[in-house]
């Protein structure tokens, strides 16, 4: 074997974290030597208020801005196009997005194309991006995504249907700054649904045949942050679990940026692709199938994860230990009263042929620690339908 | 309290660490945008063949180098001008460091001052370099200094004999790339003294009182790491042990350049400044002492050291747990025939009031879990000495 097969990576940007983060906005943006920032966000950020309070630590530095709001959950390649337009038209120097991980992909999409042009469909895959991108801040209203922290974009092409997944050094932003008081304004519903896609990082990164020290830690923290948080972050909105639910999505975030995921975001693309379903309710659903299928071919870590599950595991063997994980993650779906089938979520059964096709394919499932077949697959569907 | 206050911050270098790392220093300079790079090292670096097999790197990328490897432990500030002048003369464009504490911080002194000009004590003291400096690249020589992933320099004031204690975000490398291979031509006493550096490192930020989620998980994991595999590396140089010391000292680093670090650091940079003595051999001698003097400050702090230090702490009060630190070091001091007593080297017992004085307005003193006044300061010299 190759001796560079052994060479691991761990990057992330400059991380800026607390109540009040919010505020140095526009002192991040000016010392990336902006004076005209592209912010990119979404209509409900707008309607909570964040954008005025942005606008406000902009006009603070001198700085001139221009909004792109149109923007949607899986953001469209059009929509991308789009901005980068506005972008360009407008001369800005320096994008900061303030949203959830659509806003925050848009951005890197924006990003990737007004200095390296062409389509967005040019950059699907691993570093494609060979020009830098402008400086880049990101300022995540949600608790799942770690997109602020990652490598990663998902931009669906609207022609074929599909979710786009770019994975490239080039899109990593510069600075995350990540203030918790922007999680108040999100419903019970979007709470939960986001903080599983946080779970589901946690795990896939933690399972990862990518995964190593420098991301180990922080997979097993988040688990343990979600188990402590999620539930009354979801049910009352309670600052601290706000504030520890905003942490466990940042760690995970750092984790599988570095070691990447698996088959949960494998099947999920697809989903999300023909469905245009909310990324973090199709991992949620998932999420418990896959790990039961993984179980047997990463034991030892899925034994660590039931522990950070707040199971019990001192008297247990290994392999008892790692059984009690689905089972967790069942009880906190229920919890928190999201969807279990995908039959509820409108998707049809004669579709599943072609998504284990496309999920084969994708690269998060390289990093699984299995490699399953289209059968398999279509058979994990089947399950969760 | 002001919002600001609340604010804490994570940034690391870009990370790549494996067997054989060294191999992509050429790659990581070319990346940065280098044509001419200024290699700075030591003479010992260059005995052990890795500048040869460096340069091997540099000429595959088709790249210009040039030496500078006039640098001793405790780097001084003429160094530091000699290499300024050397890159400014010799038009380089970006400096990669090869070597332990030392060339890392002369390379750091040498980049502050190609941008910033003046002399390196302008930048005494926090975020006081505005100009960004040349790209750096570090590949450490020894499982120690963590100042290949810190925000920290030091150099000694050769008039005044004080090291001078620099920290700013501008100094942080740009790629740290790890190869645990470089450890295998170090000696024994030099792996040991390196360890307790870092097990230093893990202990101040760990009790820091800017630690937070995401320094704390890499702090503990050090701790842990330094337990397992600090005897082993330094008494047979197995490849597994070097290997998790490497990554011990990475992850130590982490935690403390966000964290910051604490009275043995205080304490010892006098002695580094008026002795030129080895900065890990002074921590490891201090560490005892200071830790048994915070204990009662950051007592579930300690606690958690004691389990990561191998005690079984399950039955035990915090109080109880917190009280085997000090005795756990000792033992491992002693494991690896380190001196113990300030006496043993040299250090004369009148200098004490004047290096109290020295450490308590040291910038490590203002994130110790207790602020000691210069007369407890002495009596914790006069308790090492």
């Amino acid at each position: 074997m190759n001796q560079e097969d052994y060479l691991l990576k761990f990057e992330v940007p400059e991380i800026i974290h607390g109540m009040g983060a919010l505020s140095k906005i526009g002192l991040c943006a000016k010392r990336l030597g902006a004076e005209r920032v592209l912010l990119v966000t979404d209509p409900g950020i707008i309607d909570a208020g964040w954008v005025d309070e942005s606008i406000k630590y902009f006009e603070k530095e001198d700085l001139k801005y221009v909004i792109y709001d149109n923007v949607v959950t899986n953001p469209r390649d059009f929509q991308v196009e789009e901005g980068t337009q506005l972008y360009l038209q407008k001369q800005c120097d320096v994008i900061v997005a303030v949203g959830g991980g659509s806003p925050i992909d848009t951005a890197k999409g924006i990003a990737t194309l007004v200095s390296n042009h062409g389509n967005i469909s040019d950059y699907v895959g691993c570093n494609l991006i060979t020009q830098p991108i402008p400086p880049l801040v990101c300022v995540p209203t949600t608790a799942g995504t770690g997109a602020d922290v990652s490598q990663f974009a998902v931009i669906t092409d609207t022609r074929k249907k599909v979710k786009m997944t770019i994975l490239s050094r080039a899109i990593m932003p510069d600075i995350s700054l990540i203030d918790p008081r922007l999680l108040q304004t999100k419903s019970e519903e979007l709470i939960a649904s986001t903080g599983m896609d946080t779970l589901t990082h946690a795990i896939e990164a933690y399972v990862s045949s990518l995964s190593w020290s420098l991301t180990d830690p922080h997979a097993i923290h988040a688990i343990e942050l979600v188990t402590e948080h999620l539930i009354p972050a979801a049910k009352t909105r309670d600052t601290k679990a706000l504030e520890g639910m905003s942490i466990a999505c940042l760690e995970a975030g750092m984790a599988f940026s570095n070691a990447i995921l698996g088959a949960v975001h494998a099947l999920a693309h697809p989903l999300g692709g023909l469905y245009d379903l909310h990324h973090g309710l199709i991992n949620s659903l998932l999420l418990p199938v896959v790990v039961f299928q993984n179980m047997e071919h990463a034991q030892h870590k899925f034994a660590k994860i039931a522990r950070a599950l707040g199971v019990e595991t001192r008297s247990m063997t290994i392999q008892e230990a790692a059984s009690y994980v689905p089972e967790k993650i069942k009880e906190l779906i229920e919890e928190l009263g999201l969807p279990t089938r995908l039959s509820q979520l409108g998707v049809n059964r004669e579709d599943i042929p072609l998504m284990a096709q496309m999920a084969q394919e994708d690269l998060c499932m390289l990093t699984n620690p299995y490699c399953y077949s289209v059968e398999e697959i279509e058979k994990l569907y089947k399950e969760a339908w």
